[in-house]
Order: structure tokens, then sequence, then C-alpha cells
């Protein structure tokens, strides 16, 4: 029986950091930045007015009061974005636009509310420092400097600074291509009919969904049933567009071992009786030309338990994460359970509390039940040590959040 | 002069939950519930195995031991998703697959490991009781019960609870539909080149990537002109596809006021100049048909306040959360800077620390300058009151966690 840790160690050494691909900006939002992003040149280029109002010497209005107002000429209007150079012989003003690059001998801009909004001239009516109102050339980057460093996660406040800097492409590890495959005899679409004795494919559209909250792509093919021919006419051809393949079912060590008896000719998969709870049968390793493959178990439960502590961190590692682990907190438990031997138990709970309180994990639906609806209704997964049998209410158990 | 508080309350009031729509489960992902949605039929319908094993009846193996197995004859094999039902004679027992239903008149699985694996008869090693490894039939769902409740957001676990119980669509409210205008004539492309005086579009691309980590839809609109017709033309053109219209840039208050020009005649949208720094100009309203509109400022790091301050907590209104605000702490500053008077300021910090211990704001990039590279490394604004211009270290602010 292997660990628990030794199974996430096989998964984490089976997968790594996706290659650097060079993506525009907008496909780059959600990945992790594969290269150091350089600035190209400063930022701004160029001094510019910070408010709209007058551009003018500093030097000329130096006197200037309420009721003692400095008149100047107004030579000129720039607005945003001009691009002709001007240059301001002294005691005259120019209007400015917010953004306009400040003509050449401007040191300072007025703003309009603290002029008479002249057009012909301008009468200011209060003196200015040297700077002020302007928005410096470089002072937001300066070129060659690094703007993000590899390793940072691309989000809004970063894709506003890619952008400022005019940076259109920039190299990311991509987000990781997830084909899911559900296996089962049992397994029909929800939306459809469901016979007695069948079941609903929960796993194909929660995977797809706990997939996609981590950042990478799925393809969810639809639930195949346990005959040998079609998993493997179904992972033939969905090999070419994935990073990582995840089977669910299909591993009963009765009677059933589809997926084991499929994947033995197609790669090198290694299955084990996984010391833990909901579990046991997990498979990892590598099909076709090195793709990796997760087999899960089948159950529902069973299979979030072995996404949270198996395939999410792998996909965070293909994404280039660093940290590849939800937040946990230790909780106290509100009511005792018997854990089973050996076996880490992975259990239901909601967590409430704060770090300064404590936190609480009251167990949702009993521990030994895997019950859907209980899964739905938790927050967090208590994780039960190998070694205890016997968790009593007041136990701290360590709580994986699982909204974090 | 308007107070955040009071612009806030308009924008809010522009909007509101978008009507329900019945959509497939995959397009759910994200959503907020807007039925209650009801289990159709028991969950699991039957009495399945819980594990792969021998269906039994416990009576029949009461005596059996390790050194006194009991031996049974195999009428039968169930595989999951069987359904033709076999019923169980005294003294028989059926092989069966972890999910399958029970046969009629069996009460028990005995686990495969605890058998002799046997093909026509089976010697069982350990006795059972009534009900041990099976799962009961409504055990995890009654028909007619609520599975989830409307207000619940879709996520992963609800995803799985959701298809098990067979639902193949459910009502939700949508996701908003947000047209993003970026308006300037100093606007480029990221990616191309820019001549002095003109700047890269970075709003647009940021406050796309925001809206979509709120959940939302965005269609980002490139760049347009500070042109009267091209804006017009523009608006119409994207208001069919729109549940709200953010614009950015146009509203100098000196010369070129063209997002004020362009939609007084097209719907009913209000300017004012907000209590806030950095902002200022604000516009609310509706246009065309009752689109929302929020009319935001040109710089990116003040749309990117204005977009938290009151476009976030908007969109979460729509897509019909209850809890619209980002999570906040008290944080002690470390270094203090002038704030101005009768303004509420946002200034970018950096936020460390725990409740616990408390927490540590320090301030990026100088408070006064609006840093779009400071944006980029913050991750929380510290929030400083209207009547306070002197903040000082170690005074404690509350400070919107950007990251929660």
């Amino acid at each position: 029986m292997r660990t628990v840790q030794e199974h996430l160690a096989a998964c984490l050494a089976a997968v790594g950091p996706l290659p650097p691909l060079e993506v525009v900006l907008p496909d780059a939002v959600g990945c992790i930045l594969a290269e150091d992003v350089l600035a190209t040149s400063d930022l701004p280029v160029a001094d510019l007015a910070a408010t709209d109002g007058y551009a003018v010497r500093a030097a000329d209005i130096a006197g200037a009061r309420p009721d003692a107002p400095v008149t100047l000429r107004v030579i000129d209007e720039l607005r945003a974005g001009a691009v002709d150079p001007i240059h301001l012989v002294p005691g005259t003003a120019v209007r400015i636009a917010s953004g306009a690059p400040l003509p050449t001998a401007a040191d300072a801009v007025v703003p309009i509310e603290q002029t008479d909004f002249g057009q012909a001239t301008v009468a200011v009516r209060t003196a200015s420092v040297e700077g002020e109102n302007v928005r410096r050339r470089a002072e937001d980057l300066r070129a060659g400097e690094v703007v993000l460093p590899a390793g940072e996660r691309v989000g809004a406040r970063q894709v506003a600074l890619l952008a400022a800097a005019g940076r259109g492409r920039v190299a990311v590890h991509p987000r990781p291509r997830v084909v899911i495959v559900s296996v089962g005899d049992e397994l029909v679409e929800p939306g459809r009919r469901a016979e007695p004795g069948q079941v609903y494919d929960a796993n194909g559209h929660a995977l797809a969904t706990a997939v996609q909250d981590a950042g990478a792509a799925t393809y969810r093919v639809a639930a195949v049933p346990d005959a040998r021919r079609e998993l493997r006419e179904t992972l033939e051809d969905q090999l070419v567009r994935a990073d990582l393949v995840l089977t669910t079912g299909g591993l009963s060590y009765g009677g059933n071992d589809t997926v084991k008896e499929v994947l033995a000719p197609l790669g090198t998969v290694r299955f084990d009786n996984v010391a833990m709870w909901p579990g046991r049968q997990l498979g990892v390793g590598h099909v076709g030309d090195g793709t990796p493959i997760f087999a899960l178990p089948g159950d529902p439960v069973a299979v979030q338990v072995a996404y949270e502590t198996f395939v999410r961190p792998a996909l965070r590692a293909m994404a280039g994460y660093a940290d590849l682990y939800r937040d946990s907190v230790p909780a106290a438990v509100t009511d005792g359970w018997y854990s089973p031997s050996g076996r880490r138990e992975f259990v239901r709970v909601h967590v409430t509390g704060s770090p300064a309180e404590g936190y609480r994990a009251a167990p949702v639906g009993a521990p030994a039940s895997l019950l859907v609806s209980a899964l739905a209704r938790s927050n967090a997964l208590a994780v039960v040590p190998e070694d205890v049998t016997d968790v009593r209410a007041g136990d701290r158990l360590h709580c994986l959040l699982l909204d974090s």
C-alpha cells in the first residue's frame, strides 16, 4: 500500500511546468509569466500634464495670488496624444489636456480651476512650484527595467502594467489542457432519463469545473462505457490535445478493470492501493508519447478528494505556480467519529471562525457515508492522520479550505 | 460634489440582478442559482453495493469466521449499471460490483477481500451486519428535497451534486455581458509602435481582465478616438449585446468632453465630481433602451480604483450575489503621507501579516503619484477617510484586499 505522500510525489514527478509559450495579452490572463518582462521604453516617454490646465514656467507665475492674478498669453493648445513638439517662450502659456506631453521649457501645469479659463490670455490665480501637476518622464518605468518578474501571475493589475508598457505579447506557462474521461456502463448524462441501476455522470462535469477553477482548460469527453475498445479509441483520439488525461471509474479491483487493461499496452501506468479514504485505487503514469495520466476512482466524493489531493497540485505545477497547495487551518471538530486505521481520511466539514477566535469544523453528513449532498454543503476537508482511529469532539484537525 | 457613497448608491440603483435564465450545466458554472433546485428522484434511486464483493443476506453468514468460512452458491453477477432485478434466495450470493443495485432480499455486501474470490461458490470469512457496505436508497437525496437553494454559487462541488441529481439545466442569474470602450486620441494598442505623446491602451485590457475575474463576460472594444461620431457609432453598435457599458477617458472637464457630449442625446447620464482621489469625474446612467453605463476616468490607476469601488459591486449585484464587497482588514501603515482634504483617498499598498499578529500596510510608490507599476505590485487599497489629511506611520487604515 502506498502512502498519500508517495502517490502525490509520483503525480508531481509525472508532470512539470509546461514549456513557455508567447501569447497575446488577453491569452496571458490568469497564467504565470515565464520571462522577466523588460520595459522597452520609459513610461511615460515624456513629461506629461497630470491635469487639465495651462502649461507654464513656474518662474513666470511666482507672484500669482487670488487677489493679484498673473496674466499670460495663450500661444497654443495641446490635446492628449499630440505629437508635435511646442516650445514655451517666457511669459506665455499653453492650454493643455491631462495626459498631453508638456511643451519644452514648460515645468508646471496650472489646474484649469485656478484660472479664468481664458482663451487668448489666461489669468492665473495661484503660484506653482517646478514639477507641479507634471507626470515626469520615466517616473513609472525606466527603459530596461524589469516590469514584472518571471513567476508572477497575470491578473488585472499586471495586465494594466504590461499594456501600459506596450507589451502586446508575453511568454507564459500556458494553461494545461486537460482531457477528462468518465468510465462506466452505469453512467448517464444529466438531463437524460436514467433507468433504475443507472447513475448520472457527476464526475465529468464536476472535474471539468474544478480543473477550470484551477486555471486549466478542460476537454470533457462524455462518459464512455466499461468497454475496452471504446475507451482505447477515446484515449487515442484525445491524446493529441492533452497535457494531462484524467480518468474516473473503471478501476474495480474485483471485476471490471477496464482502465487498467486498456492502459497497460498504451503506456506505463502504475496502479496502487493508496492509504487514504475515500480513494483507495489510484493510477499514475504516461500514455502515448509521454502524456501524463491520472486514474481516479469512480465515486464522486472520492474523485473530489483525489482532485484536491493530487490533481490540483499537479495542475498548478504544470501552470508554473511555485505554491501548489490550498490554505489550511487547524480547527476543533464539533463532533467525533471513527476513522479507518492506517488510512489518511478526508472528511467533508463546514469550517467557521477566524484565526483570532479560532476555527471550528462541523462534519457535514456522516463521515463514513460518501454523500454528494454533504460534499456540496462543505467548505473544507478535515484531514485525519493515518494513525488516528478515534476522532473526538474538540480535537484539532488540519482543514483544507476548498474556496481558498 | 458627490460623496463616494452617493455615487456607489447611484451605480447600484442603475443595475439589478439579471433575470433568471435556464442554461445547461456547463454554462451555469460560476453563476448564482436563481431557483431552489429540487431532487426529482431519490439519490441513489435504489440500494447499491458500496464496494466490490458479494451481495448476501447477513443472516446467512452470521457464523462466518476466518477459521470457519461459510460457503454460499454464487447464482449471478451484477455489474454497475445492471438494470434487471435479481432476487437472492437464502443460502446464495451474487457477485456484485461497487455501484450496482442490490438484488432484492440481499441486505449486505461482503468485500471481495474477505472471500476466496469464488466463481461458482464463494467462501465468506467474516460475518456482516445488515446494511454493511450498502449505500441506502435516498441516503444522499430524497425526491422533492431541495438539492441546492437559490442564491448558491455553482462551483465544482455544487456541479457534482446537480449532475448526480440528474439536472442537465438549471436557472441562474447569467453572467453580465460588459462592453468596454476606451476613449482617447492618444491611445495605441499594446504591441504596436507608439509615437512620442501617444500612450498604450492599458484600460481596455485591464478592465476586461478585472470584469472576467468578477465572473462577467467582457466584450472589449478597441480604443476609439476622442471623436463624437465614432464614439456614438461604437456605442450604438455594442448596445445590443451589453448588460453594462463601461467607458474610460474622454471626460476632461477642460477641453474634450467627448463622452459627455455623445451620451447626452443617447440617454440619461449624470456626471459628477466625486469626492475621491484618484477619480474625480465619473458618470452613471442609462443609454439606448435602458442599458446601464458607467463613465470612468482615463488614468489606469484611477480606473482600477473606480472598478473596485463602483463597478465590481455592481457586477456582483447583477450576477445575483448577496455579498457585493471584497474583504478588508485594518492595517497599520509603515509610512505616513499627506492626503487630499475632503476626498476619500485610495492608496496602493502591500499588506502583510495575519489577524492574529495584526496587519501592516506599506505604500507602494509615492501615494501622490498614480504609478501603474505600483498598482501592479500592490495587493490592497488603503482607504483614507475624507477628513484625514495627515496619515502618520502606525495609523490604522481599512485596506481592501484585491486578491480576496
